[in-house]
């Protein structure tokens, strides 16, 4: 496509807009993340020389002159971003992101900011619903290893840590974005010792602070017996398999009576936020637990279905004057899309609760709502520097909470209200008429 | 666990295997996929002093002593492993990849490689299951946008060109991997021409041999007749929404009539296993079905439950004269491992069709079965060069039709037989008394 833009002298200025279409079964909503990787990567987009070679070489582009190898040795994205802060409660055909550029610029880094993007807000969001089922127990990261490869685990981490969980096993997810790291021994370090109480004196010898020792190798309760006998009181015990609630009661208990009542109880184990929220009924004395599957790869909902739209082409090239733009929509048989250029209005109740949204035309004002849509790039370079994660997964364990408790449901959410403004109602019954006629 | 085998001086060699304990839902079978970059990952694995500072000013580490960090700073992984080629059909319980090396090395590479090797060995399983279900048409992966990140997309079009996919819309999977790619246009392209018929000359005259037309932005049968008018013969059109059944009939009815035989219909929107075999059912005219979400997220099933299970230690470091190792097994209340170094047999019959696999200790020896755990590293090192992926992906063509059709069902397939050797139910026997004991 940028190589039919190119060769056609397209030089039109777009603006698409990356939305949701349908939140997953079950979510009432979605927590924004990834807008960070997303700056990053369109500041910092480049093509190699090696990329330009494999391209010019490319059969396909047996018909493409040397201008746009050209073009691409030069290429820097320049365009303009909006978007909403990363943290911030999302419902669908809501823009997460808007981006203004030259259109072949905005065209390809379509892929990019779609796979980040909804990758790391559907991360988000699953941890939002793991918090939310812990009911102020910590849930803590443990997925790495299922992950869709490594790099899914490190991104992974970060928007776990943002949607509320505590920390990650993620070391590398620690080194690069500062999330606390949580680490326990695996059944293999139990095992490649002699026995097992040698290996929890071992471990505990070394993290006196931070030991927690995995407790179910062989027999969780004999084992119990061995973590008293150390004579110490380990940070915590965990517990990967079996009935969960009923060995977490007897582990509690055993504790207890040996005046270990400051050792805490990790749960693993396949365990989901439906999962967590049977335990807790069954009253299961859990402190912690540590999600791996069901977290990094969302396993219920794996994919949202994010899209790119193209929404609005200013005919005239960057850089001259700016006529109205012509806003552009899609009508097939089972879809449509929204025109122009989009702002999100919220609005909240006098205790703060959130009551619905606007999804309006840009230029629209509603007083007293907020505009969630910021202007965060101009040019190609951020406007403003990137928050600190902790004050990220902090905002949203602030506006959660201002969510109707009926759309927060683990089960069949109420759906939030997202009104379409009349301005907005009008133009694409606009469009639609002259698209369609 | 690593920095405790350090300060313990635990210097023993170890054995790891990794495999699925279970198959996932609708799984009669994997595609052994990931060997190339678990490979990569073994033989380049270094700790870098930005990731050694980081450790050493961890909190968790406050009592490890400066030797471990300058053990880290040398650090080279020195083991052997020995795997499943890739591109095998392989079963529950069955390793994929054996690793013996130094304890810690050994211990540290096991969430790179449990998320590398199940994660492509996902997406060469449901991109197989894809290529039968199309019964000869093709596959082509059109997913990265809703992969789990822009890596996760890179390896998913690698993953799923080995399970039989044509290719991949991933032109960065196409540079790295060589894979043939597949490129059509967005609903955007044709939203940001003035006229739909405009778009598609403007495509056509740059990609006179490979332009797949996308006809269903406004209106498809419309779209078709501009199509026609052309004059050429595109090499497809794309189908993306509507009744891909009817729609497809009537397309392909109009092409013919006017001449236009060789344009081959490509069809997408959601597609799966299930959705291709309903249209093959109903008659659908499709050529090609570019599949996305389902086949990058592997939607149905996101997870393998892989493991990487420590199976034996040799007391004594490496280099010395080795003793006899000690088989180790897990045996907690719902989850038990196979101790000891194992191999896997094949058998076939007389036609070639495989008949069973047995799951033996890795000194057994089966006339007439083949081993298909294979020494690929030694001393750190690669023994044999990569093979090209091209013949990686011509040998799971050739291998999954001797895998019995049953076993190849897209539902509830038939299991396939994997037997215990008595020598391996025996040393399960002895470990579980000697551990439980």
């Amino acid at each position: 496509m940028a190589a039919s833009y190119f060769e056609s002298q397209v030089r039109s200025t777009a603006t698409f807009e990356l939305f949701v279409r349908t939140l997953p079964e079950n979510r009432g909503y979605l927590v924004a993340a990834g807008l960070e990787q997303a700056l990053d990567y369109l500041q910092d987009l480049r093509f190699r020389a090696e990329e330009i070679d494999y391209l010019r070489r490319h059969p396909m582009f047996a018909h493409v002159s040397p201008a746009f190898f050209d073009y691409l040795g030069e290429f820097r994205f320049t365009g303009e971003v909006w978007a909403m802060a990363e943290g911030t409660p999302v419902f669908q055909d809501e823009p997460l992101l808007r981006v203004t550029g030259p259109i072949i610029e905005a065209q390809i880094v379509e892929t990019y900011l779609l796979s980040v993007i909804t990758f790391q807000t559907m991360i988000a969001t699953k941890a939002a619903r793991l918090v939310e089922a812990a009911q102020g127990r910590g849930v803590v990261d443990f997925g790495t290893r299922r992950a869709h490869g490594p790099e899914a685990g490190v991104l992974a981490a970060r928007a776990a840590y943002i949607g509320g969980c505590l920390g990650t096993s993620n070391v590398e997810a620690g080194l690069r974005f500062g999330i606390p790291t949580v680490g326990t021994i695996a059944h293999s370090f139990i095992m490649a010792h002699h026995d097992e109480e040698q290996a929890f004196r071992d471990f505990a010898r070394l993290f006196p602070e931070n030991v927690i020792l995995l407790i179910d190798t062989y027999d969780t309760l004999r084992a119990v017996e061995k973590v008293i006998r150390m004579g110490c009181c380990p940070k915590g015990v965990r517990l990967d398999s079996g009935n969960l609630a009923d060995l977490s009661k007897e582990v509690r208990r055993r504790l207890d009576e040996a005046g270990l009542r400051d050792t805490r109880i990790y749960a693993s184990g396949d365990l989901d936020e439906f999962a967590i929220t049977r335990l807790l009924a069954q009253h299961a004395p859990v402190d912690f637990f540590a999600v791996g599957t069901a977290l990094v790869t969302s396993k219920d909902a794996p994919a949202l279905g994010g899209v790119y739209k193209l929404v609005e082409v200013f005919e005239e090239p960057a850089g001259g004057p700016r006529k109205l733009p012509r806003p552009t929509a899609k009508f097939s048989a089972d879809k449509y899309t929204y025109p122009g250029s989009k702002q999100v209005f919220r609005s909240s109740g006098a205790t703060g609760e959130y009551t619905h949204d606007v999804l309006a035309c840009a230029g629209e004002n509603y007083d007293g709502a907020t505009p969630l849509l910021e202007g965060v790039m101009r040019d190609g370079r951020r406007t403003c520097s990137a928050p600190p994660l902790e004050s990220i997964r902090e905002r949203v364990r602030g506006l959660l909470p201002r969510l109707h408790p009926t759309v927060r449901e683990l089960r069949n959410p109420a759906p939030y209200l997202v009104q379409i403004s009349q301005q907005l109602a009008g133009l694409l019954e606009q469009v639609r008429n002259e698209t369609l006629r």
